[in-house]
């Protein structure tokens, strides 16, 4: 039996400010990547986004950035390992508060942005926002890019460790993503986006962009709830997820 | 036997800004109030400063404030009850993380500045602080003015409440304290400052500006630790105490 | 021959968050009211509102508000007059440096929410912002809610002065807004809405919600481009200003 | 006749937080850079350090950095060119309003901390900050490291360029600073740093850390007055200047 969970950045609203269309994308996906204040959202925004996620049912994480709002945490900001460990620590902490009073448990955690980026291909930055998670709770899973160094730190600190593909995306042979600035960085057609998502997590396997087939682990598919277009994509995906057998559910009863 | 919990305020430095001396001053209280991020401090600082409280030995609080770095919290920002309830709950969240790393559990909450003030006199604001207070963790201890509206919402929802009083303020016959702006509103005399810190403690009593006086209770005395002046005022009121038997001890030693 | 002003607040998007339709609003208006990143907008949006200004041959002026981009400058705070005087002037300066190398003049100054609602009641904090326009440009132009304290200010002070008047909000007596919290405060009748702005230019008068005319002064409307439906409403108050004869021109023309 | 200017960074103050003895140091440059909010500073500290520079008669300049108050603007961030100049063209337009309430002309631009770092060896992003500089006035000096990008970039686009010399930091062949990290990067022995000042004043050249003799222009030296010991060092250069006959004299009278 196959499975995978789908995941989604959400609250990421601020203020005034309205970003996604969160009401919609829940529904659609089983885990949903929180924005902690850093990035994105306030504290009304988490609450009132916890309380949404609590009542249709799906797992929710902590989605810590870089204090960086006008930036939107894109923009690679250079932290000490002791600032990356503590604003990791200060953004699970925050969320958690509201986890509690909404009676959910917070099951894992997705870097954002630029701090994802980084931590992809720093062995030392994951370490240290993995020490974060750790200490905050061993339970709580990473999310991080197959093949990226985030994924090694987590596993080699014990830590549950699931692996997020994407289906718009082409891979590099080393399984990282391809540049988005390269030509064929980005998978337009619809039906081949799907079908590589079916087989990365069917065969464990996709076609690089240079033509090799390469090992990849696909326990997430990350999807976004950012306009029409996207959610209809979505859509697609769960369609032929299904047509496919495989079952969608959240991480932690994959990993 | 008579008892007083010693409090002031800690964790106040941002970044690369230091604000008063943490380190003298520890040794000196049994709680102190933490700051959280909105009005002061960062998560470095929030670090550090329970890493020394948890090395010294003494109990630690959450001192939440509003998001006005630039004002230090200290003026009235007409937030709405969901509001209030939400950023105090982020920054008890913010807070609780480190509390966790550095194997403390948080033992009260003091608001801070214009949220203190604004608390005091308003109690719809006071139970917005309260139900948030009491949704993260029902065994925390409110530190709140003594006669204001903080402690009467704290005591409604049945929360553990404990009572502030200033060695170096005069206070109105309804137990308010007086503006800063009137006359007499300091007590600048040390001595008499101390001795009517020992009779309050005592006697639950204290003279009021008119010359009244009025009952009070003093479950703890606000002290600083942002000077030489300050810091020597304190030993002082400690040494005062000792001399009059009165134990110094932790709030929840108290409550 | 009468002449009337329109005003919109424009450019208070803010790095990946967008709010309002300011392509659509621009060319129906003829002064713009340009946030200047304290309650809302970053530098490159403040650059790309003047360009959008300059290409339509508007007319444009600062919007500072508080440093509170979470409550979107809605929210009273306590500021002194000293730091309401240097934060318009932050806030006029960043401006004027977009206004200059877009090749603008920089209009007129209007206060945002809170600040603009403050000052409307208190006269000294009215100075305050009055000061450190006059001292960064004699020539500007205050935009001020007709009958406030700001519009006593401004010209108590010797500034250039404008008057501006609400389509959809009800008048107490003494000219004054209705609270919005009040029974009747909104004009939400569109047809009454639009024969009341026709009025007050025309007959200088308006009925307040007693049912008693007051005079009133409207040498700017204020409208909004957050929605079709706000769009479609300006639409139509500018037909009905062309059918009355009366010229829609910018407030220098005017004042 | 050789002339050289002093400059340090001043107005870096933030609310109720101090940095820096900039009443102890103003008497002892003729060149101040002056934070603009962004990096540091408020619009009340950066009023009321014009005000001690025009009292002082001393020359100011823009002083712009990232947007990054927790970091004090030391950090490295990925801005795109758009908004390196955007951001440089708003403090630039918020530090002129105070110069001109407080009847100063702005002399010169340095970058702040990661942004002149990133920007002297970054031509691109040097580029969009002249830019800035040159489209808000012509007449403005840029204040570059000596042999940087940003250096090159000023005199790439006509803009008046002043070079600066470090008093306490080796320099490699290329000229270009010896990383911070690296052994013999700073010069601590005191009288040897004021003789390689000197030098660099009167012969144009300085030792690299090789020990390769190589061309160097001071048009100004970067002092600090964030402690006694530094402010007793720049009195020693000061007396070690005037010893050797250069004179002190702000930018604008050597560029």
């Amino acid at each position: 039996m196959f499975r995978v969970d789908l995941n989604s950045d959400l609250g990421e609203s601020f203020g005034r400010y309205t970003i996604g269309m969160d009401d919609k994308i829940i529904p659609m996906i089983t885990s949903a990547n929180v924005a902690c204040g850093y990035h994105a959202s306030d504290p009304v925004v988490m609450n009132k986004t916890l309380a949404m996620a609590k009542e249709a049912g799906i797992r929710v994480g902590a989605h810590p950035g870089f204090p960086d709002l006008m930036g939107f945490g894109r923009r690679n900001l250079s932290v000490s390992q002791e600032e990356a460990k503590a604003y990791t620590l200060y953004q699970l902490g925050a969320l958690d508060a509201f986890c509690r009073i909404n009676g959910l448990k917070m099951q894992h955690v997705k870097p954002h942005g630029a701090l994802y980026n980084m931590a992809a291909k720093d062995y030392e930055l994951s370490k240290a926002i993995c020490e974060a998670i750790k200490e905050f709770d061993q339970e709580l899973i990473v999310l991080a890019l197959s093949g990226g160094e985030l994924a090694h730190a987590a596993k080699d600190m014990g830590l549950r460790t699931a692996l997020e593909v994407f289906a718009d995306r082409a891979y590099e042979e080393d399984g990282t993503l391809v540049n988005r600035r390269k030509e064929g960085a980005m998978i337009t057609d619809e039906t081949l986006a799907i079908s590589r998502v079916v087989r990365m997590i069917k065969e464990k396997k996709v076609t690089a962009i240079t033509g090799k087939d390469i090992p990849i682990q696909a326990d997430s598919v990350c999807v976004h709830g950012d306009g029409e277009k996207a959610l209809a994509f979505v859509e697609k995906i769960r369609a032929a997820l299904q047509d496919e057998g495989i079952e969608i559910c959240s991480l932690d009863e994959i990993v």
